[in-house]
Parts: C-alpha cells; structure tokens; sequence
C-alpha cells in the first residue's frame, strides 16, 4: 500500500463514517485509469465506550493515511438521518476522519449518499449490493469488496474523482 | 490554571460542544466547596474549513487538558435536535472532545441538556440568562461568565459533580 511515484496520479480515500466500523476505499487516477489500491473497515466493538472507540477509529486511519498518502479525502455526509441518535455518530465519525486529514494538510470533500449512488450506479436509490457491484466493474476487481462498508467507501472515492473530472471538462470546455 | 495539588479534590472539565464555538468551564471540587478554576470558549471562524476548524478546537482543548489536567470530562448530549445539519455538528464538536479526553485518558460522561438545567436551575426549560445566574450563584462568582457557551460548560461540569455525589449518596445511603 506504501505509495511509489506515478506521474500524474491522483490518490483519493473515500470514508464511509461509522463509530462501529469505518470503511475505506484507496483509488488512484493514472491517466483515464482507475485503480483500486486497498479497501478496508476499521472496526471497533459496541462494549468500547465511545471516546474510546473514537480513539481506535483515529489511530487505525492515521496509520492508513500515513503508509498510503492520499492527495485528497472524501467523505460520505448525509442531508437526512434515521434520527438524532443515529447523525450524532456519523458527525461524530466524519469528525474522526476529517481531524486525521487535517493534521496531515489532505484536502477533505463531502459527498450525499444519494449523489454517490446516482454517480456510480445511475441511480440514487441504489441498495448495498448494487454498489458493490457498480464498484466492482469500474475497477475491474475479479469479485466486489466483500464488506459493504468498504465497497461504499470505494463509490465515494470514484464518486470524488468523477466529479472532478466533470468539473474539469465543464471549466475547459474540453 | 496550571493544577497544584489539593488532596481530596475533584476536576471536572465541562464542554458545551459546538464547532464555531466550544464552551469549556473546570471546577474544582474540595470537600463540600464548588470552585470555579477557568472558563472560556474556543473560538474558530465560519468561513474556515470543517476540517481545518475540528483540527484547531482539537489543538485548543489539548491545551486546556494539558495545562488544567482534568480527573474528568463532562460533555453535553442533546436527544433531540433542530436538523440533521445541527446533530452532525455537534457530533463531530462532541468527537473532537472525546477524542483529546480519550487520547490523555480521562474519563468522558454525557448529560442531556435538560437534565444539565435540571440539576442546576431545577428546571429542564430554563434559558441561557438562568444559567448564567445559577451558575454564578453556586459557585459564588462576583458576576456570571459573560460568554454564555461557557456558562453552559460550567453547568455542565456542574451537574456531573452533583450527579456524582447523589450517587455515592444512593450507594452508600448516607
């Protein structure tokens, strides 16, 4: 995962933000290409109290974005909630993520989980397994990320990285 | 504020978590007294990044932990919420707490807000003014904190100690 030198490579780590378990999704830009690099969720027990657990989550991605050296971070962030409970854990993940890029001067992005799905799979009502697949195919990986939460975490990184590409085109006319 | 020792005494630091403004009051107590040691507010700008905010309360409460050394931390913890948009902000405020207690290993406690002014005003509804006069009154301050986020930090601090000795009170049936 340590990075090596590629002209003109792009290296984004999409987070999808949870205080149980924390997906991560490296996909670097080389030219057209995309590739994945790693994929991975940071997982922590529901027994840890949670300023505990916050302290694991930080640590394990610091050490993530320590050997992998990420240009940018884009992290999910939802515009509606089950309930207060329920945003209150993904703020206070997002939070986890976006102090641990902070520290290492890596810009952060925020995407909404619909402009996720509708960017990688067409469609913003996408479940799990369909972006698992959708993930799977623009990457080329022979079988999808096994775990949901890491598969999310690659769409929002190949969310990030489309949308920059668009803007591009947009802003050149190309 | 740096901490001299006083055998017996207890240090609590209460947060009134917010991202634009994090409320922080310590109080000592010493046998039966409530004694006010600091308050404040960590203050960062609206048009700086989320990131870059998070990564600046974060180094300004390390200070505050490391300098008044805390036996623990009180934070605030609302159930409900205008939006989605205010949980996660003060989710991500409350992460930023937790974490810098977490990484120095201080224990963290959450109180609702309506129980905080409960405790401390005999009233879940009381407004920002009622605090800041309560608070005030209880720890025999000459005027109240003229920052309301840290009144509310004391308050919060507060109620944690008070909601400690009514415990040891039940267990012991003193």
């Amino acid at each position: 995962m340590a990075r090596s030198y590629q002209p003109g490579a792009m290296r984004v780590l999409g987070i999808d933000p949870g205080t149980l378990a924390m997906g991560y999704g490296l996909v670097d830009e080389i030219g057209d290409r995309l590739c994945m690099i790693d994929c991975g969720v940071l997982q922590v027990s529901g027994h840890t109290p949670i300023p505990e657990r916050l302290h694991l989550l930080y640590k394990g991605l610091m050490e993530v974005l320590r050997s992998s050296q990420p240009d940018e971070m884009a992290v999910e962030e939802p515009f509606v909630s089950r309930n207060v409970r329920s945003a209150l854990a993904i703020g206070r993940a997002q939070a986890i993520a976006m102090l641990a890029a902070a520290s290492l001067h890596i810009p952060v992005y925020t995407y909404p989980p619909a402009r996720v799905k509708h960017v990688v799979a067409n469609y913003g009502g996408s479940d799990k397994q369909q972006i698992q697949h959708m993930v799977s195919m623009q990457l080329g990986l022979a079988s999808p990320p096994p775990e949901t939460d890491a598969a999310d975490a690659l769409a929002i990184a190949l969310c990030h990285l489309r949308e920059k590409h668009l803007a591009k085109v947009i802003a050149t006319g190309d």
